[in-house]
């Protein structure tokens, strides 16, 4: 029996990462987790390659400087741009929110068209086209950026008539295509998650179904644990954890007064104190 | 005659400043100006004030290894946050963006009360309040934070159902307020001008006048030069620039794809090639 008590790394680039967080929290309630929150270089979605890159590189070294026994890299901009440089340089597990979700995707949809929806940097990265296209090279893959949708969702505009009208502007894209599923490329969507399946009920006639990136990431992270050998199984002196992972921390590299607010509307619960850290 | 030809250095965290660049070609048309943007770190308005003031000091050091003269401050956050520390540190004048419209907005609204809107940082800085209260102690001043009017700038979204209702319930904020100026507090505002001034005749009773920081900050900086005697005045051989300002270098931290045409927006006409810069 493995008792591996390393924790694991999570990181994203500012709030956004916590929707996945929360999921990995209830699929592995024995481990212990990193949260670091690069929110001093926040939002990622508009950076050029190389900058995220660099970015993503510094926040692994932080990470491993903590002894993380897999690093998830919970943030879509940073998957798609650093994942190859962190796999290369890195001794642990990294896993990445574009190819569980994009494997999914693929399941779910039989032969059907897959639509796309994500920041502007991930849609022009085409990480999601490209990782649908080596599961399955004839799958049409159709792409939509859709900017404005992480400003309100960090600040709760979640549902209403302005969340309504810009969700339609973007999603009557797809509404002339045939798509059998739609990936909510972005971390930021679950937190939208109602509004976005309502608006694609009234404006996608083929009626795709959602596939976000929380719980397929934190899916995929278990096989990566329970493959490697490295999941942390309790003592059976100890109590099973049922609801929450042991312990998480909190680290970030900007602390604002609103981030306690917004960091609770995306981990769905108060996610307690954040301790903060430089990145040179 | 003085023919101090050395640069203007303008700095901002983003694309902002564009809008107080727009007016400072036209205010000093004789003069070189250098624009930093440091669109690595953008936006300031949601971090932490010690962070701002970090950024804003890295910044104004490229500017000063490039012997400005004087040094604009382009951006509402880092004026609020740096200011102080920049004066202290630099040998050239430091013109803010907040000082300037502060003064405009008391000048024109006699001893009515004064609202201000902005992003979460300026706002919380109350740094447009401080500022009247130093001019007149007891002018009232109610501020009102409009986070989501920066994405809808950068954007293009200057008009329409959606901007409309978004600006429509920030400022009926302002409804019952007898406000008789209203202080534009966040450098992208400009663009969105025509919408801010159709929902204030619609929702606020007392039609306060607008006052935006591009025109009072260009102002600003001429009477700051000529004070200073460090405006540089056309050789009589020389061609005077009726339109523009005779050179505009433009520095960025981080050059995405999309950022060309944001920048058009902004600075109202094609700004050239930008040139990428690391600030360590």
């Amino acid at each position: 029996m493995n008792r591996d008590e390393r924790p694991i790394g999570v990181f994203d680039s500012g709030v956004g990462g916590l929707t996945v967080m929360r999921e990995l929290v209830e699929v592995l309630p024995n481990e212990h987790m990193i949260y670091l929150g690069d929110t001093a270089r926040v939002p990622y979605g508009n950076r050029g390659a190389d900058t995220v890159r660099q970015y993503a590189l510094n926040a692994s070294r932080v990470l491993l400087n903590r002894e993380v026994k897999a690093l998830v890299v919970a943030c879509n901009t940073a998957s798609a741009h650093a994942i190859d440089a962190l796999r290369e340089r890195l001794d642990v597990p990294v896993i990445d929110v574009i190819e569980p979700v994009a494997r999914r995707a693929t399941d779910l949809s039989e032969d059907g068209a897959i639509g796309m929806i994500g920041t502007r940097g991930t849609v022009a990265s085409n990480c999601y086209r490209d990782s649908i296209k080596s599961i399955d090279p004839q799958r049409p893959v159709i792409q939509v950026a859709c900017p404005l949708l992480v400003p309100l969702a960090e600040e709760g505009w979640t549902s209403g008539s302005v969340t309504n009208q810009v969700t339609e502007h973007y999603l009557s894209e797809f509404s002339n295509t045939s798509i059998a599923s739609l990936i909510l490329g972005c971390t930021h969507y679950p937190i939208l998650r109602n509004t976005l399946e309502e608006v694609t009920r009234s404006v996608i006639p083929s009626e795709p179904q959602l596939v976000d990136s929380a719980s397929a990431t934190a899916e995929a992270t278990a096989e990566t644990l329970q493959t490697a050998g490295i999941r942390r199984v309790p003592q059976s002196s100890e109590q099973p954890q049922t609801q929450r992972a042991r312990t998480v921390d909190f680290l970030l590299t900007d602390i604002s007064p609103s981030f306690q607010e917004t960091a609770e509307r995306f981990f769905g619960t108060d996610p307690g104190t954040f301790q903060h850290i430089d990145i040179v």
